[in-house]
């Protein structure tokens, strides 16, 4: 038996794959003595990789061999059919055997969930997975949740969501009873479909910290630990915020560079911009979690480089470390199972 | 008969009333000589601030008595049944029976939307009226609707949106022939739900410039001219674009103010903060456009000051002059109705 925490990483996935995700590896181990990472795919180019940085096999560090690579464009249906060894799956195959406790890629979403999906399967209970993923906000951070994987969803999956993600905010130490809320419409307007309305019903009884409907704005004045939304009003959210974010960026580095005066003003802007730079440094906050399976997967971002996938492999070794998927099925046998002796 | 543009406006809505319609009202009227401007409601309150502002009623701006204001948290049911003589109600009044040829309200949304409906109903072969607005983008600005009216939209009523957008696009002189965006998730997910996938193919189908699926971060990039989507989505979409800025700002705000070194960048820097000011000031794309009624009403924000409350009135100046009512009905004719004779 060993006691390191072991984490399966899909090294070929991502835009960058080996040389995004084998630096992360080294430097992750470094950090930690207590974990061991798996490097799953071609042995040539991972052998190749660990030679330029500088690394090299040991009891913190193993590679298993995947013959196939899951295209970051591949449909989900393509990717599960005909790519049976690939990294992807080969990684989410090491957690199903209990083998390693989370696996990491930055391979395509689709593809990821799917996989994961079939592989692993939902806890009980849990009729679909979601993403969460932690966002920047005023002096903090939140998590969201769904972000894409569910277009459409009842009350009952918005409040497993909620639940899902509270174990998660938990175990992360970011709040003991984390503040959840629901995003809906403004004010003024008639308030939200019949999910939302129904999923708020269920979150007032429950034993969550339930605060009630958030909205676009107000949730980046870090009025609550947990934002709840179906995928498509999620998935639309985090983006335009992304969108926003990266047009006045481009605004600020186009009106520094507009003549001798402002390129100096620029200059001696620097530490500021720097420091707005970090504080909203969206690697910093890469690795989103599929919450809602039998074993622990996070997803990085398809571009991330080795800082951003650091941060996806520190996720999995935080939800791994903290059994997740157990606090979560545990959780949901209190709410749910309780008359059913499970 | 007289050869002016008359626009009726609710001079008492908004977090700030006549302090801000008012002065607004006078910039327009001397910047626009072929329009007549009737500020509606208490009519002490209304010569008071002509008075301090320096303007008299006369041939281009009159004064119409309205006894009650709708309140900014007034729900729309309440405001329809007991308010008959807001000033909200007697602008859109004065619509109805074509002595204004628009009508400008900073009221709340919800009363505006109903009360409207009520009084001049939707044009034939519109279901449901939508909130159409303008979007600072990379180098331009786009159109977005719905924004909040309507929560759950058909594929049909997605269509109608773009058909009505598209028809305001081009009057506004922004396209000859708008680009048209359906917001969905990203390529990666599965993507989108039944009604947006079937309104994807009206739109295919239809003779509107339809250039596929946007998302909620490309949108930012000036991709298309009319971005449609349902009001649950349009509102998260622009209340999290608007969150962001906010937060981005108040960072800006912060990090320059951390020390005597960066307070003085942030002196140096006050043309490129101000030029990046400007180019996103929502005050000057202030006036949402209730689209789908027989008549031209719109809505600014709330908050407005006397700025942005003018550039409400120069939306609703141009809808009137362009007559987008009845260009929407012509259009939706052509589309819809041409095997009826009609």
């Amino acid at each position: 038996m060993n006691a390191y925490c072991t984490i399966a990483i899909d090294a070929m996935g991502g835009d960058r794959g080996p040389s995004a995700t084998v630096p992360a590896a080294l430097t992750v181990i470094a950090r930690h003595p207590d974990v061991r990472l798996e490097l799953v795919g071609d042995l040539d180019a991972l052998r190749q990789a660990l030679q330029k940085y500088g690394g090299q096999e040991g009891q913190q560090l193993s590679l298993i061999a995947a013959s196939e690579v899951v295209a970051m464009d591949e449909s989900p249906s393509q990717a599960l059919r005909y790519k049976k060894d690939s990294s992807m799956r080969v990684a989410i195959e090491r957690v199903k055997s209990e083998e390693a406790a989370a696996c990491v890629s930055a391979g395509n979403t689709g593809a990821l969930m799917a996989t994961a999906r079939y592989v692993l399967k939902t806890l009980p209970g849990i009729d679909r997975p979601a993403i969460c993923t932690i966002i920047p906000c005023l002096n903090g951070h939140f998590r969201m949740l769904d972000l894409g994987a569910n277009i459409d969803c009842s009350a009952e999956h918005l409040f497993q969501f909620a639940v899902m993600g509270s174990v998660l905010v938990e175990a992360s130490g970011d709040a003991e009873t984390p503040r959840v809320g629901l995003l809906n419409l403004g004010e003024e307007e008639i308030k939200g479909n019949d999910q939302v309305k129904q999923a708020a019903q269920l979150l007032q009884a429950s034993d969550l910290n339930y605060i009630g409907y958030v909205e676009g704005d107000t949730m980046y004045q870090n009025q609550a630990d947990l934002v709840v939304c179906d995928g498509f009003i999620g998935n639309v959210a985090l983006k335009s915020s992304e969108g926003v974010a990266k047009m006045i960026s481009q605004y600020l580095r186009e009106e520094f560079s507009r003549s001798p005066l402002t390129k100096l003003a620029g200059l001696l802007s620097l530490p500021v911009l720097k420091a707005l730079r970090r504080r909203l440094d969206p690697r910093f906050y890469n690795g989103a979690s599929l919450l809602g399976l039998r074993g622990v997967v996070v997803k990085s971002h398809g571009g991330a480089d080795a800082f951003a996938f650091e941060r996806a492999i520190e996720t999995g070794i935080l939800e791994a470390k903290e059994a997740i998927p157990q606090r979560i099925d545990q959780r949901l046998g209190e709410l749910f199972r309780s008359g059913e002796g499970a």
